[in-house]
């Protein structure tokens, strides 16, 4: 087995809890003996004015592109990407709107160099990045699936017992029975299976796919999308050899008998799935990528704005990014 | 406080689990020394029957109208309503769909003549109703409200730990945004809130209201139903004095946070409220229409032909759907 390359973590909005979160972390000597080599992407003098805000005594060591450092506690190793204003914890400033996706674009580089096995993603604020300028930005998602130049990506949440992937996503939702389409169902489907199989050592995938309707459209009579255009496009999907339950019934898809024969559960959108993903994993849930060429992970919450600087920031779903990245990495590296 | 008037429970479809359901139930020794008098409405012949081929010792008791017998372990009080065909279970036969509708008659007739304290109703099947020449029958929910001729009632599912009610119910996805009027929320929020103090003791409930689109529509980024018609419904509501939450990100609504500071949820439509709610409560959660003139409650499954007479079939819905029955008649007796 191949040794890993190092995980880098994007620290996220300078002004949100993406900064005390990594801090938080490299201070947890359990969880410093754990990990295998990693880099946090920010400016060191951020880290440096957050550890003083939070009364956290942190050495920061710079480090330079394929440099590995052996994680320790209190050691904070920093791949530098400086700053473009000071920061003051909560208060949200368009002239960093460019740090946050230059510290994104070093984080995609190193990946598609080699020099990294995976990305962990701290939250960004899509508002002010929008507002700083770059108005066409939606979001960490799709701002990675640009860069790394695919036409689809598929988000799926996961949390312990639970893996949740969504065929839309953020769109309104009356936008949505048009959008749930034969070609974004298959590849979404596609793009599922493949990295059930590479990424979370799935031999033989078995996906549970969510009606549009209530009841899955129950025969017809509450619309006839289920039977029309997601039947048939799973019929298709069987005959190359992929295993599907569905279309469910959603509110009855997430009940034990479905979930005990489901690798993964499909939503058709987002209210579909989400609600009882992190009503399951709260707090301990990570937003995965897939369909991208390199690993990509992320926490499930936002900048939490009012938190920053508190020492009351939650660790848990940076724990489980992280986690989960760690597990798609070494299926990757073993898999080679 | 005054004694509670019997409670009835409707057997359902007569091929399907309800009779095994209460069959079941009459012989837990447990349950019968704690619940109060209570009747099955339905064919005596149909639960000798089913008794015989479940292999279980029934004493079936024909009560009348009015009439209260001591719940005691392996007897089963019936009031009678005659099938119009024999019964083979499993099997549907549209020559008793209006003996299904003569038993929920009865049971209507009967909270509204005050003989009975409230309704539990066993699963009917609806397309064979709709088969059998009733083309327009919707549901038990809309043929109650029919019956009592009210304008509105709400569906709330609720298990141990979580309520969650429904502004839209049985709809096609695309019809849904054009559903959730004004009107129709504040309808919901009124029934809801009144019926949270009349019949579950919450004498100043707190609600929280999910948004229609992802993130409640992210300040109009992903939808304007949540700025335009959701938030100004509720500011009216808050007005009048309701305590609400919201509109809240569904993904987000059903955490501890907000879970812990709600006595009910509401959900725009079907499948952002209940499959947190099945996941949360799977097999034991209740249907519980508000807004009636009379208390009814319902189990949250079908009728699973296939089980009937097995002996499989699980009694947990029915038992929770009782002890809702109870809790609100009691409730309402006290009030009085």
């Amino acid at each position: 087995m191949t040794a890993l390359r190092p995980l880098l973590i994007t620290a996220g909005e300078p002004a949100g809890i993406g900064p005390d979160l990594v801090i938080d972390l490299v201070c947890q000597p359990e969880r410093m003996v754990s990990l295998p080599p990693f880099a946090v992407v920010g400016d060191p003098a951020l880290f440096r004015d957050r550890a003083r805000l939070l009364g956290v005594k942190l050495e920061i060591i710079e480090v330079v592109p394929g440099q590995s450092i052996t994680p320790a506690p209190g050691v904070l190793p920093v791949r530098s990407v400086p700053l473009s204003a000071p920061v003051v914890a909560g208060q949200l400033d368009r002239r960093n709107a460019g740090y946050v996706l230059a510290c994104l674009d070093e984080g995609i580089r190193a990946c598609l160099a080699g020099e990294a096995s995976a990305i962990v993603t701290a939250p960004l604020h899509k508002g002010v990045i929008i507002d700083a300028g770059y108005p066409r930005f939606t979001g960490h998602t799709e701002y990675l699936r640009d860069a790394c130049g695919v036409d689809d990506v598929v988000m799926m949440l996961a949390t312990e017992n639970l893996r949740v992937a969504l065929v839309t996503t953020h769109m309104p939702l009356s936008d949505v029975p048009a959008a749930v389409t034969a070609d974004k169902i298959t590849s979404t489907l596609r793009i599922l299976h493949r990295d059930l199989v590479r990424y979370f050592g799935v031999s033989a995938p078995r996906i549970g796919v969510c009606g549009l309707n209530p009841h899955a459209g129950e025969g017809g009579h509450l619309g006839r999308e289920d039977d029309d255009i997601i039947a048939p496009a799973l019929t298709l999907l069987r005959e190359e050899g992929m295993v599907l339950s569905g279309p469910l019934p959603a509110d009855t898809a997430f009940t034990p008998h479905h979930l005990r024969d489901s690798d993964a559960m499909v939503a058709m959108y987002h209210d579909q799935g989400l609600p009882v993903l992190k009503y399951a994993g709260f707090g301990r849930a990570a937003n995965i990528t897939l369909g991208l060429p390199i690993i990509r992970t992320s926490v499930d919450h936002g900048t939490a704005l009012d938190l920053a600087g508190s020492g009351r920031a939650e660790r848990g779903s940076l724990d489980v990014a992280i986690d989960q990245a760690l597990v798609m990495a070494r299926a990757a590296t073993q898999g080679k």
